[in-house]
């Protein structure tokens, strides 16, 4: 059998090859490439997504996962070979339930749908988009088909991004957790709001960047095998073991989006630098999911970056960085306005308290019109009524409303739950690294992240795409995802910040 | 015919999107990749390779070129589609004599014969890097083997760079070059040296990018379609119509490398951003072959940017830019300074009176090797013989002697005399000019280059691929590539120079 796993060990190398190769140019098109190489770009890329998608679901690949999957079965179920032979398994028999016909029209379908968007978005246009959306939903209908039986319409779209995971799961956790996060805006809103004003002034864009810098080489990011870029929208990107790069942006008036965007990036990247070499170059050089990926950055982000013992040791050095800016603003001033709670239009841009409540929002509008309760003419009036339902403000146009996300054009339903999902990880896991780490608040007051990112490395990092969310999850903390900790987390944060 | 003729043109584009793909993966490694990224990028680069190969040698292409040989006879053919079928059966025919074990077994020598020789030029270790270099010169005889019969068995290597060119040919050009050089240079070692010791302080970096920009935006570089970055070699890449992207380096002391070598490069890209739309991703989007683009580089750099009415309009920007450099610099003196001629060791340092020369070596040597008549043991001998002949110095150490060019290491045998070929074009096409364009010396006196730009793009830039270097240059200014018009350049620009 090993000669048979050395060929799909053999195989999967180019799959992955070619999905860096997509990651690179990925890149490039949103850092450094100049406006005229739009058009050959995007004949590059989609040649390089079809030969990816054809090497991955040929029949050498399927025969030779048929033949491996008894072997696989009598490994050690959490050695690294049995996890490629069972992972890969699932993987391609979802890739080949697609056909490829729905892939290409899907593909030209939020193609189109996307640069629609882009324009009729600034206009709060919501009847130029409609057509493409209602296309849209329907054939993400049709792709869950070629996954019947399903206990739910939506459970093959959240399988992409959480695989394993149910929709009836995500639901019951977030019905757990949405009227406690509601009751607690409500609580914060009624207590008088702290002062952040001084956020919102002009910041040095080079002194902001050399600053980033310096809190994530504290965190443990290894520019030997990574670098940072500026793009329009930060993000994080693999091109192999030795090379994962982030990217940052500057806000014109402000420090937030530099400073908590880069820790953000940097989470996602630590996540990829951390998994073990011995998976390089197969599907599982991956992390675990979207949500524990995003466990990850939310938890750099905002445990660590959010946090007293964070800015105890880090504020000096910022205010030595902006004396004019932050010279007569005090440690425990500065702490509540990088905290402030704020119902507000903009996902992207929401606090810690009502991040999810976007999200939930969104996860029960794609649900309802997945399954036919929703029509999507009536999307707008649906998606108001939430906003002021959970967090209590209306759009004043679509354009802020039930347009402001890429994500539905692009068809990427089962993708918004993550987000919140990843919230909800970080702190499941946060709670662990307490009980392991008694110093780690010492620690971080003392720009020391090393023990942390050795447990996470231990824990989360090296392991990859080995395991399914929910097993990972469990094998680390006992438990599957649960909203607990994270409440626990919200109440005491924010009681302590606004006096509750 | 033209159902095959579509099908040929999208399978090629495929080719094209696949090269191009790499060249953005080797860009990047050349800019912007950390150290860790290596060991993968290899991976990416060398499957990307072969996946080009394969393809374009498949039989599906083979038998749509042999159907529609006798269509495109009847087609102009000067047209596209007549010079597509016909040189893309060119490259067809080539690339499928070489059996693909033969270039896997190449490519693996020349990799390690390059790390071998990066190791072993530092310590002028000419025995370590022989032995590798014995092997590289018996493949290439085998790959010359190949295309028997052949006059000479160095004409397969020179066709990959100079379609059609003949050993023959090469030599006899250079016959009637190499005294005329030898003597000029006799020349001017006999008269006093100019000064250039201003030019080797040290240059403020931003300074002189700023400086460079300015230049090739006045050549007409076109930002929309390319950008500019730095990497240790300076070099001109193109990833499609829209994106031809060029990079420079500085030297820690003096102003040369990066002002020349940012003139240099945009001659290569001019040419590259002139090739026209509707050759894009097919393999007649290239330049006419390499002596044709060094061709482009060299005029702009040298006929150009080394010109006494260049600096006439740019030195006293120049000037306002490096006070305290140049200052008190007169523009005679300076004008005289970049055009010291001066015997060197280094090739890519060489001057425009030595430069031919150093090329011209190298080609004998290496038909020598090819030919059996020089055994690759005896090459820094005869290398050293040459140097003092030609040239009128001897290398200390083979490191500055016969193993300074990566160009042996990689078996890039027929590459050398590209250059040197280039020179001689840049000048037959400048005397073309000359007499079209009376005003052009006025023009460049004026900063203005848009006319000679529009020349060129009519007459060189928007053919691309589609003529034999040969048969271009013949079309362009009446003869094949002839020495003359270089030897009269040299012979006034130095004479006035050198007071000869």
């Amino acid at each position: 059998m090993l000669k048979e796993l050395d060929l799909l060990k053999s195989l999967l190398a180019e799959v992955s090859d070619l999905n860096r190769t997509s990651a690179v140019l990925g890149w490039d098109q949103q850092t450094y490439m100049p406006p005229g190489g739009s058009e050959d770009r995007g004949h590059q890329l989609s040649l390089l997504a079809k030969l990816a998608h054809e090497k991955f679901v040929s029949k050498k690949i399927g025969d030779l996962l048929d033949s491996l999957q008894e072997y696989g079965k009598q490994l050690d179920p959490d050695s690294n070979d049995a996890c490629l032979i069972r992972q890969t398994r699932h993987d391609y028999l979802k890739a080949t339930r697609v056909p490829t016909e729905w892939v290409a029209e899907f593909s030209q379908l939020t193609s189109v749908a996307q640069d629609v968007w882009v324009k009729s978005r600034p206009k709060s246009d919501f009847n130029a988009f409609r057509p493409h959306l209602e296309k849209i939903v329907e054939m993400r209908r049709q792709y869950s088909d070629f996954f019947k039986p399903f206990d739910h319409v939506y459970d093959p779209q959240l399988d992409d991004f959480e695989p394993g995971l149910k929709t009836a799961d995500v639901q019951a956790i977030f019905n757990e957790l949405r009227p406690q996060q509601v009751d607690l805006l409500k609580q914060i809103n009624a207590k008088p709001q702290v002062d952040d004003s001084f956020l919102k002034v002009k910041y040095d864009e080079q002194k902001q960047w050399d600053f980033g810098v310096e809190v994530i080489t504290a965190f443990g990011y290894d520019w030997q095998r990574g670098r940072q870029d500026r793009s329009a929208h930060p993000f994080t990107t693999s091109f192999g073991s030795g090379d994962t790069r982030i990217t940052t942006r500057f806000d014109q008036l402000g420090i937030a989006s530099a400073l908590f965007g880069t820790m953000h990036e940097c989470g996602h990247a630590l996540y990829d630098q951390g998994i073990s070499h011995e998976l390089n170059r197969t599907p599982l050089h991956d992390g675990a999911s979207m949500a524990v990926h995003e466990s990850q950055s939310r938890m750099w982000e905002n445990l660590v970056g959010r946090s007293q013992p964070f800015w105890d040791h880090f504020y000096g050095r910022l205010q030595k960085a902006f004396p004019a800016e932050l010279g007569n603003v005090p440690l425990d001033k500065f702490y509540k306005g990088i905290n402030k709670v704020e119902p507000s239009l903009i996902r992207t841009e929401a606090d810690e308290a009502t991040y999810n409540l976007h999200i939930m929002l969104r996860l029960e509008l794609e649900i309802m019109m997945l399954e036919g309760s929703l029509a999507v003419k009536d999307l707008p009036e649906a998606w108001n009524k939430r906003m002021e339902e959970y967090i209590g403000i209306t759009p004043p146009g679509d354009k802020d409303g039930c347009m402001q996300d890429i994500h539905w054009s692009f068809g990427g339903f089962g993708y918004f739950p993550t987000y919140a999902l990843g919230n909800l990880v970080s702190l499941q896991l946060w709670e662990c690294i307490q009980r392991d780490i008694p110093e780690l608040d010492k620690q971080i007051a003392g720009g020391r992240f090393s023990e942390l990112l050795a447990w996470l490395r231990e824990n989360v990092h090296q392991h990859g795409h080995k395991f399914e969310p929910q097993a990972l999850i469990q094998k680390i903390t006992g438990s599957k995802i649960d909203p607990n900790p994270y409440i626990r987390y919200l109440k005491r944060k924010f009681g302590e910040i606004y006096g509750l």
